[in-house]
This record gives structure tokens, sequence and C-alpha cells, in this order.
């Protein structure tokens, strides 16, 4: 088996999977599919290299088997197909002690602060599990972090039928946060720049609009009879998207910042005092969304096949964030982690 | 009777005042006190000229006693005393279909676009009025309007007994609503930089600091055990505050925005994400603040009559504007409508 190690300085390299056995509370999960991630790629550009110990095995969005079983395990057995979520909470902070592990405040995150799915054997706490259908395919599964993503945004940001929905940014995630938000009821509408990235969210259904050839406060201001909208999406990371996003909601309406501002952005806080709004940071997930993702994926409620746009084996992963980094034509990648 | 006109340029000139006969939903008030506000401030700096036909009477912040009801007007009598709650809304925007009237997108508000109290016989919609107790000072009932702007904000901010609260900068809005997040049970600390402002809560029994002598976040990390404020309430309206507000909140605390930024700020979006933090806007007030506030003032439950640092008869209006703008030692004043 092999596994893709980043040694910093935009390389990856294949090298033989180092299979751990499981302690008594892990389990060992032979991995089937691991999507590549935005977060992946910020660790690939080495934005992240002060959280990586090198080389590191990095990815989180995989799916898999249990090939190993712990002493202390229970409810789990070989062969189980399995999610995991890759969050490792330290159960004593006061985010973890006010119910927020997901945020705790010393989070190890599997595939970034150890070692993660881009290898064929991954050994992981037992707690970190989601059964999967026996009938589900692998490679859907694989889906299903970045689905809870938007589950968990979606959920935040309570968006209710009927209401009124802009999505700043059509990637992956902005994809997802709008396809959820319409299965929620939301009348939706996907902003991006990406010709490519617009033409796939026209593909699946979404109303998808260019915010430079089309004035979108103008456009959302009509959608809703001069309201504004119920609920705005910041996905983008953008300055535009920071100063879009103040621009369109209606007055108490919501702001969910969902991309990762790497920088502060200038916000328009006079708004939020002239319209009374509201915003809120949302960050990956509760063990609810994974649930709730997790059910959407079997439901077949949400074209997802149509999300996924290249399969490559492991030894492609340096690839893969080339192109990533180029602004290939790509939403999203699974890598198959079971060749060789 | 006399009125104090604003003239554009800095200019305010006594008059007489124009004693307006109520219309048949109106009442004619006789005003008693009228509190000079921040938002005077700044129509006075010329801020807010693109709102105000000249010459104008501006002032919100009132008590007095009614002299004259309109044909249609019911449940109020000449010599009831009253507060004026200072919106008067469209109705028919969607912001009012909403039910938030006092966020009204075409919202008259009172003091600013049409005529206000630094006058002595003020004319006003009956729907605005507020009933005070018969033995309630006047004096005392001009605070009324502030300190329902705090009870709004307190409100929005859901503060709960026994959570660490932070309120940057501490002007007459700012004391309030760190006296009414105490009243609520909350574990208040303001930060202020001015000298005269910070011995003025430290009278009043507030925690106080300065932000440029005491290292602000470890001071909350250290009140809170390491878990960062529950509510943080930003007040300052500068770019300073606004980067504060930000380090200070634990894992999904909240942000409440009371200041109006003219300029955009550089707002860390990153800390939301990273702690799930939520912010919200606060405008004004809705009825039920204001009945919070009478009943608060009635109770005499905090100590308001410290915050009125003078108390000047109409003619010394430009005198007070002028001390405001040199940033002299005042807190709150009184302008005593009712001489000449």
């Amino acid at each position: 088996m092999k596994a893709a190690y980043y040694h910093g300085d935009r390389k990856i390299e294949l090298g033989d999977c180092r299979v751990q056995p499981p302690g008594p509370d892990e389990v060992r999960i032979d991995v089937a599919y691991c999507g590549v991630c935005g977060t992946d790629l910020h660790i690939y550009l080495g934005h992240m290299d002060q959280r990586i110990a090198f080389p590191q095995v990095i990815g989180h969005e995989m799916s898999g088997t249990i090939a190993e079983v712990g002493s202390r395990v229970q409810d789990w057995q070989v062969g189980d197909p399995v999610v995991v979520r890759p969050l490792d909470s330290c159960g004593t902070c006061p985010a973890c002690r006010g119910g927020h592990a997901h945020i705790c405040q010393n989070l190890n995150f599997l595939g970034i602060d150890t070692p993660g799915a881009f290898q064929g054997a991954w050994t992981v706490p037992a707690h970190t599990l989601h059964r999967l259908p026996a009938a589900l395919p692998l490679d859907r599964a694989a889906l299903i972090e970045p689905l809870a993503v938007a589950c968990h945004d979606v959920r935040m940001g309570q968006v209710q039928a009927g209401e009124e929905v802009v999505v700043i940014g059509g990637g992956p995630i902005g994809i997802l946060v709008a396809l959820v938000a319409r299965h929620a009821g939301g009348r939706v509408l996907v902003c991006e720049v990406n010709p490519f990235r617009r033409e796939l969210a026209a593909a699946l259904g979404l109303d998808v609009v260019d915010p430079q050839t089309t004035d979108l406060v103008a456009l959302v201001e009509e959608r809703s009879g001069g309201a504004g909208a119920d609920v705005v999406f910041e996905v983008s990371g953008s300055a535009p998207g920071a100063e879009l996003m103040t621009q369109l909601p209606r007055t108490r309406g919501r702001i969910v910042v969902v991309a990762i501002f790497a920088q502060p952005p200038q916000v328009d806080l006079f708004r939020f005092f002239w319209r009374e709004l509201k915003l809120c940071g949302v960050r990956v997930y509760e063990p609810e969304d994974y649930d709730a993702a997790i059910r959407l994926v079997e439901s077949a409620a949400l074209p997802l096949e149509r999300l996924i746009t290249q399969r490559q084996p492991l030894d492609e992963l340096q690839g893969v964030f080339r192109q990533m980094e180029e602004g290939a034509d790509i939403m999203k990648v699974l890598i198959d982690t079971r060749g060789d």
C-alpha cells in the first residue's frame, strides 16, 4: 500500500504506507477514496506549514472499510463501510465543556495536525467513525465530508422553506451549500466569476450569475420584492465577496461566513446597524451534520455525481494540485487510494 | 417659546418656536428637557446634511407634557407626562411588513428627517407617545430615549445572568449598555481610552480599563477562565474597537455592533470562522425597549443621575456642541427647553 507524503515547498512524493496497528480505542481503515479539498491545496501551497510535521500524509474527505479494530472498540467490525469525521477534540477546554467540541480550542484535525487519508491504510480513533449504508458506493461516500460542511452551514444559517438565498462563490463548498439550501426549500441564487463553475452550477439546475456582468444587488431586490435576501453565504473568501455580502440581505437578514479569510477585509459595519443584520462564522461540522449528509447521499436527492470532475490514482496527487493552482476546470477530484 | 434652529455649517440660532397645532392624530407637547445625543453632534458637524431641510430643529431625547390633543386622539389628555419614541414608520415596506417597523426602509426619524425637540412646543404623531409615571422627574425622563437604545442592545445581545460582558467604548451609550447589561446579571468590563469617562464609569461601580495600558485580551481570558467573553458590545466606532471586538469572544460568542461606522473598518473574518462567532447590528429600539427603559428609570435601579454632567438653557446649545467637538469632559448634557 502507498501513501502520498507532503514535504513542503509544493512537493508531494509517493512512498510506502506506514501501516499503523490500531491502539485500544482505534480502528485501521482501508481507505477507498479521498477527495482533494481546498484546505489540502492551502497546505500544498505552504500556507499552513506551521501546523504540519514533515513529511506528512494529508487528506480527510475519505471513505473506506474497517480493516482492524482495537481491543476496546465495540460496535465496529472488520468490513464495516465508514467515513471519518476527522476531528479529535480535547474534551476539557472551554469550547468542549460548552458543548462545541468541533471548535475545540486544542483541536487535532486529522489530515492536518496528524496524518490523513491520502494513503491505503489509515488508523483513527473509533469515536470519529460514521457508519455507511451497505449499498452506498464508496466514491459518492467520499463527498460526505464536504457535504457535511454544507449541511452545517445551512443549519447555522437557519434556511427556511421559501427563503431567498444567495451563495457568493460557486466552488465545491459553495455549490454544495447551494444544493443543500435548495433542498431545505430556499430559492437559491449562486454568484460566481468563473465560467466553468457557472456552467456546472447551471447544469445542476441552479440559478447562477456572474457578478461582473449582472447587478447582483438589483437582481436580489427584484427577486425579493424589494426586501433583500434572507440569507447570504459568503464562500468566495474575496474582498468583493465581503463587500457584496452586506449589500444583499434584507432587514434582520443573515450572513453566513463560510470562507476562510486569511486577511481581514473591509466590512461595511454601517450596514449591520442600518438593517440590523446578523453574521455568523461557521467551521466544519458536528455529528448531526454528518448524519444529515449521509442521509442525503443515501437518498440520492442531490446531483452529487456531477461534482466529481476527475478520478485519479494516488501518484497523480501532485499533478492535481498543480492543476488546481493553475485554475484548471476542476470541481471535485477524487483520489483512488486503493491502487498498488 | 423658543426653538434652536440648525442652519448647517456648525451654526445653531435661537428663534421663536413655530407652534404647530396638532393634526387629527397628533399631539402638541410642551417639551421640558431634551438631551444632546451623539447623533445631534454628527448633524451639527454637517455629517448628515443630506437628510436635513434647513433651517431645522433637531433633538429627540426628550420629556414633556401634553399641551393639546388632535381631534381623533384617544387615550391621551392635556397634562399627561410623556416621552416620544421618535420613529414614524411607513407601515408598507418589507421591513414594516416583516414586523421590524423600527428599521423601516422609509423611516422618518423625528428630530432628523422632520423637526425635533430642541424647542418649547413639539407636535408629533400620537402613536409615538409613551406614558410616564406621574411622579417621575422630567429631567431623569429625558434619559429614557438613550436608555431604550441600551435596553434594545442588551436584549439583542441576549445577555444572561453570569455572562462575561465587555463594552468597548464608555461614552453615554456605552455606559448605559454597561449598566443595563450589569442589571441583567452580566459581569461587565468597560474599555475606554478617555480618562474622564473612565473615572465616571468607575464612580458608577463599573469595572473599567484603558486598552492602551491594559492587555484587554489577556484580562478577558483571565476573567473567563480561558474561554473569552460571552458578549462584546462595540460602541466606540473606532478601527481599534473593530479589531478588539473579534479578539475577545469565546467560541460561539456574540458581538453586538452598536456604534455607527461611517467608514468600513477591517474586520477579522477568520476569527468568525475559527470560533464560530456571531455578530449582529442594532438600531434604535422597539416599543418594548421603551417600556423597559421607563420601568428602569422609575425603579431607580441604575445610577442615571450621575450621567448628567451639565444642564443648560436652549441658547447654550451651540456652546455645548462646541464643547463636545473639543472633547470636553462631558457625559450627558440636558437642555432645559422651558426657559423664555
